[in-house]
């Protein structure tokens, strides 16, 4: 059993980059904790009295992927990647014990995702295997590993449906780009649908796979169901699908 | 008007690297003229009888995008980036005049798609534009020039779908994932659908845009509709969408 | 008609940069707008009393480039790519609706170059337009798109001459490297004299080109017209082009 | 259980790269393919009529590592990557159902590791996991994943002892170097020894391991004890350890 | 005779990236001169009443390489690359009059060496010459250039055995790895051992160089020699070489 | 004294990449040997009856250059990295010892140049210094090793001059941009003009530098004089500075 931590700037952040991936985590029989670094205390959205929503959305979220959640309680847009910052990175590491990490990609527009991927790369400096997943906001990424996330790519569409409230979604979160990269990731690595990965080390467990029922292959699901999933998630959010960002 | 060449190995590969932004070209008002270097006359389908079927699916295939189509006549799996596979694309820039040049990626797992792009980087050696497109084969690729498609996904399905007798077709074309890539590419340019390319040299012409219609802003097909026409045209090819290649 | 804006830390930045190109871009009818971060208000010069003159000055050059100017109002030496940097940017951004944006590279030496390239990126999240320039501090640049400055590098030296009182300037900047650098560039894109861009991403506009007078070729200046030029900009500021830097 | 294809130029060049993680995967229960494109029937040993005693020595090579061999056929130093060298890998896949290769990382100063490792991600371009080894004439190389070798030094350098009669390898192999470099992958992926590989695509398998005896930790050997060992080796073949290239 | 400048965060950086390669600077007869920017004053020692000793500790290490050694006077964990740390830089190479820098690689999970490296850029935006060394928390590196230092290991390990008091120490600097990787990179360079840079610019000098005795070739330590050092220094601080980091 | 082996495929292709290095080199009192692999006895040239002409040419830039002369006898555009080709070169390495071998950068669109540079790497596999150097037809390109070539720039000038009477010297070698690329990389490397390379490898050779009159400065050609030269020089042959490529 692994013990593999996730960590986020924002609420959702980790569940757009790497939570189906979770999901096979935690149907492997691994223990999944997420460490969403801003948002849940003091995030901007305390001006709306929002705040307690938005944690019972990450709550809510973290429970579909079978993850235990922990909160940094930065604030969001502030955040640097100091000792401070490493030090509560450092304290989850330590909590959870664990030996896989996944975190944003260093090369980020977004200044909390580019602090937090350099305070985790120096929280987890003496562990074996640290990846970066990608956001909306990623910059230069070349993923190399993946993880076939074709029977769980609904499973991340609901996770990112709990975060309904959250306005700020509507900006760059578009659901059927994140079930277009998956199909898109997945073709890349000869399979239906994945998340990538970049990773800065990961030392491969060669140990006898444990696999109940290898037998029965995972059915991919159709391309219109999670089309239709993705529609109906991105109606309960602020802006529709077919017209997200204007075409220049 | 510009002259634009796009250059590809085999038949279909032109279409599925850059189909759509030959149509942009092409409605543009600019020459349009396709070098498919294998495949016309003595391709590896001549034992089944079919090389006159590819020649027409191919003629065809250009038509739907209105571009000229030219012929390497090189074999199959055969190219190598010498003198004379030169040769044949430099006859093809001085026929056309071209000022712009697209062509598959250097890092490409298929040899013939290497070996092309090599040669015509030597053939359009004093061309100030050139640009690689991306094939399923294509290793690494970081594109940053990207082309709005919104308006031409279906018209590049449609000219995919003239390929229909392609038995190779269905191991590495997947029509679902020529769409989420378009989407995927289309979300890291922050428009709806888009063709990525990665130049080698490109000078940007800024002399004022002539634009006809600018105010209509083109409609973003619904998602459903264009997988919908990439559902229909994978029932004319061999291979079902829904279970391309079976996951590990 | 497109609406550019060119981002730089420092008065003159922009100018070396790509102040060709934006020549280019008044010149094809496109609306230009320059935001310098530092310098006006409260630069370093302060303690020696010429802010008033750096601003003329300024001022000047972005009238030689048909230019409107905007000042960030930060100082020298200590911008970070916090939340207020970013803010003055995307307002900016709105004020001029600025559909492609010119910013530092990412990896220079200079501490505020580097916030400031983040900056803008953060800023323009949301745009499909974002290509990066060289300034001599730059590290690694890999430019990938050009420009044809030929007919504009003459009223680039005239906009660099405009900052005459620029101490700093004799350190970093040397004119005869400026031409240099534009004819390598320009060698690259197989062309004249060119300035060099590496996008972060670049979305082409397909529309017909409209040329009033594409059938008169611009003529290239002569080699020694430009450094002539060059030579009588370099008498004006503190260190001659002879000698810039004694050679290890 | 996993099936493994381990693909290399030349007899020892296998072992070199991943002879200590082919053991790891017999270990662990996993199906183990060696194939030796070269020098077992007509290789330039031929001449000394020695090519019988280096199919001998490879045989026992594989043989210490729990693989199966295969012999490619080719000739040392006239490996192109085309349909033919495609043909034979595609065979090895096929016979062995692999779902994982190791083969030579793509930028190598010798042309037969050139050849084989674009041949073999020809052959495997639907395979979802390849994986790049590098060799001591690899240029550039940046792994990312690694396999913890600790228990498995020892079985390498005897499966490298096993070449003892290759005159060649004392020019490149120096077997104080091999315990050197897995000495640094192993501090860069924070473990004791590694391997180290570039993936060019890597699908993880999160299935739950079933590991017979985690409790109980590999003992990590004595670095003492792998140096004599490297020298043990070393005094078998032709050039000493402590002097194998002269320093300029 | 040049004058050398190495650039370090903390105390024993500048040893463990530069230290044989400071030695072969001084029996050339250059001048040499270590910057170490934290932890002489108010390291986070002090509260253990250590920072007399290790700054005693620092002045014999850079005693045993024939450097002269300056303080930063910074605090440990806590450097940013802003105008105060860029000055202090700055007058070090105006007093030394340096014209080769050596300092941190670029891209390192620890926050100081990345500002260390960040600020010395800056300092240095005029210099010919300057080159990255690595650390055990460097990331990416792929060094071009070499030392050999085969003469010079031992000289490197004392320098390092200076350092016994420092507790943080045994976390990341594990004397075996030092020598592995001196002889990896040292393979990689075509020698015996070597030390290992990425330059960001270095100018040669092809003056004819000045041999005493050249014609008395560097006698190669053994290996065995090398490794008992390595434990005799491993025995004087708190882990030992057998086992520092338990393998996952 | 070192033994320095330059090696291109065609004539000319070593004075445009590294021609003011070997004279720098000649002048230090180094061995300088030039190896031009095509051209000489069986070019396209034959056909005009200029083989004879181009190798007096070829011969008279090496003895401007202070350097030896060997053909490699291979015929222009049918090079390839193969055993001959490498047998070729390691013949001109062991008949010069050269411990310092300069090349063709690896990724260039003619090749010819790909050729020589893959062979040389092969060649050169046990020696400790390799650097690259660009050509006009290079694609990317980034150097980090300069040589100040300052004093020696009119001298490579006089060089290319000697090859007055190739023909296709007037497409790609312009030689203000041969002048203008050197300051180029001359500011890169904070000096006045500089060649610049990419190695492979490159052990730095720290012996003390014997200099007879390093108190004596270099002085710096005025610009002028060197763009006189090129004009001059191009007045040679067929193509006019003014106007080398038509401008999109």
């Amino acid at each position: 059993m692994r013990s593999v931590l996730a960590v986020g700037a924002h609420p959702d952040d980790i569940e757009l980059g790497c939570g189906a991936t979770l999901l096979a985590h935690h149907q492997a029989g691994d223990r999944v904790t997420m460490l969403v670094l801003t948002g849940g205390e003091n995030g901007p959205g305390d001006e709306f009295g929002q705040a307690g929503l938005r944690r019972l959305e990450q709550q809510r979220a973290a429970r579909t992927l079978g993850a235990e959640l922990r909160w940094g309680g930065l604030r969001d847009c502030t955040v640097v990647p100091d000792s401070a910052t490493i030090g509560i990175i450092e304290a989850a590491l330590r909590a959870t014990d664990a030996d896989l990490v996944y975190v944003h990609a260093p090369d980020d527009s977004h200044q909390d995702h580019r602090a937090v991927s350099a305070a985790t790369l120096s929280a987890a400096r003496r562990l074996s295997r640290v990846m970066h997943y990608q956001s909306p906001s990623t910059l230069t990424f070349t993923p190399t590993v993946f993880v076939d996330v074709t029977a769980h790519l609904s499973g991340k569409l609901a996770a990112l449906g709990a975060h309904a409230s959250q306005v700020e979604m509507s900006a760059m979160v578009e659901p059927d780009a994140v079930v277009a990269s998956a199909r898109h990731w997945g073709a890349q690595a000869r399979i239906g649908y994945a998340e990538a990965f970049a990773p800065t080390r990961m030392v491969l467990d060669l140990a006898p796979a444990l696999r109940p029922s290898a037998e029965v292959p995972t059915p991919r699901p159709a391309v219109e169901d999670l089309v239709v999933t993705a529609h109906r998630l991105s109606s309960l959010i602020a802006a529709p699908v077919a017209a997200p960002v204007a075409a220049g």
